[in-house]
């Protein structure tokens, strides 16, 4: 048995999410089903993030234990034969045997699209969350740059019944601004869920002026989900690499 | 009544091209709808290129007659709030009153997306056609610059029972190279039914090696839509500008 490491990219408008679940499409179930037509056996597919419903990944990473059969450099054609549309396998590779996509993960880089417009547009519309009020860019990132370093971003966390470990790693978070789009990109070891949206939340609420100067560092010494900003839209973001 | 220019930009993908017809949902149709439901009464939206079924538009130039009572800088607004989400009207302006957005119109502006990939692309592949052969670019580029200027492109033009004019001015057509991506602009007088798409369809036969160099200028010379090459698929052309 080979341990097959797979890069993917989705469009994850139609998904319920990566996991596997009872009720719903989601990525990892048609990965898991294209790698049972493929080598007539069922496997595990285990992805390095557990993207939500509605989130979109240019280069998601999973492995899977993989029967001999089919030769490496066949594998991306032919799942991505059996697989919808809206999921391409770009890349496979052969992998240590303990290898795992999840817990080898060094980092992870996410980017998410803004529309700073009043008018809408049809095409980036699908793909970015559009916000029509003037945004101070340059408070916007200074308030950003507070969230870099190793810090407990309880803040940013999912409300939830169960209290779990939120202290995470932010390498880089960068905003650039091209015409109408506003770009985040942010890089870490590790993401807690919603972090990402609610992080670019409380920054758009920053740049609307709805949280003055300084505030960034209040709400995350808060520790409080509460004292942060909304939760941006799934359809703007993106997984856009996994590094080992 | 004052002549209103609209700018207009529209995913054509779920729409059966510009022009109203008795079958099928389009742009046009889906415009006087609006402006039915904004100004109470029926105005035809002229329209200054019959954009083809699945053939997108950044901005399309229009315009109609209409009454008072909306104001010029509301327009916009107006419209897009009772259009569907595909179609977004960017800008509306008044004209001389005798202003005709095809008649009047100095050139128009067509881009076309290629993939250049094996692999698919679950993002831009609605966006462009995906050619998974290596093109030759530089020699596509020799070939492309045959056709500016002022000829014959009747070789270009979609087969027709009726023999129409196929004198056009092409201004300027140049293909940029970008990773994966091939993007070619084409500025012209005017266009024949599917000559972008004719036109594209052929400078990737060169590209693949199917024709060989100096092709073009005979294509061009047998004025025989047979002789060129095959017509590049809807989606991947976008009307990006219209001069006046």
């Amino acid at each position: 048995m080979r341990t097959i490491k797979l890069t993917i990219a989705y469009d994850g408008t139609a998904y319920n999410g990566w996991q596997v679940q009872k009720n719903g499409r989601t990525v990892q179930q048609e990965l898991e089903k294209a790698v049972m037509k493929v080598f007539k056996k069922k496997h595990r597919v285990y992805g390095a993030s557990r993207t939500d419903a509605g989130v979109h990944a240019r280069a998601q990473a999973a492995h899977f234990k993989a029967p001999p059969g089919v030769p490496l450099e066949r594998i991306p054609r032919a799942l991505n034969a059996v697989l919808p549309e809206s999921i391409a396998v770009t890349r496979a590779e052969e992998a240590p045997p303990d290898f795992h996509s999840r817990f080898d993960a060094k980092s992870k880089r996410y980017r998410y699209y803004i529309l700073n417009s009043r008018c809408r547009d049809p095409f980036s519309e699908k793909y970015s969350w559009r916000v029509p009020y003037r945004l101070d860019v340059p408070l916007m990132r200074k308030e950003a740059a507070v969230l870099k370093g190793k810090h407990d971003f309880k803040s940013f966390q999912a409300r939830d019944k169960r209290e779990r470990p939120s202290v995470r790693t932010i390498f880089d978070i960068g905003i650039t601004k091209r015409k109408s789009s506003l770009v985040i990109d942010i890089e870490g070891d590790g993401f807690l869920y919603n972090m990402v949206r609610n992080i670019v939340g409380t920054l758009v609420e920053v740049g609307r002026g709805y949280f003055p100067p300084g505030s960034m560092r209040k709400i995350l010494e808060n520790r409080d989900r509460t004292t942060a900003g909304l939760t941006a839209p799934a359809k703007g973001l993106f997984l856009e690499e996994v590094k080992y």
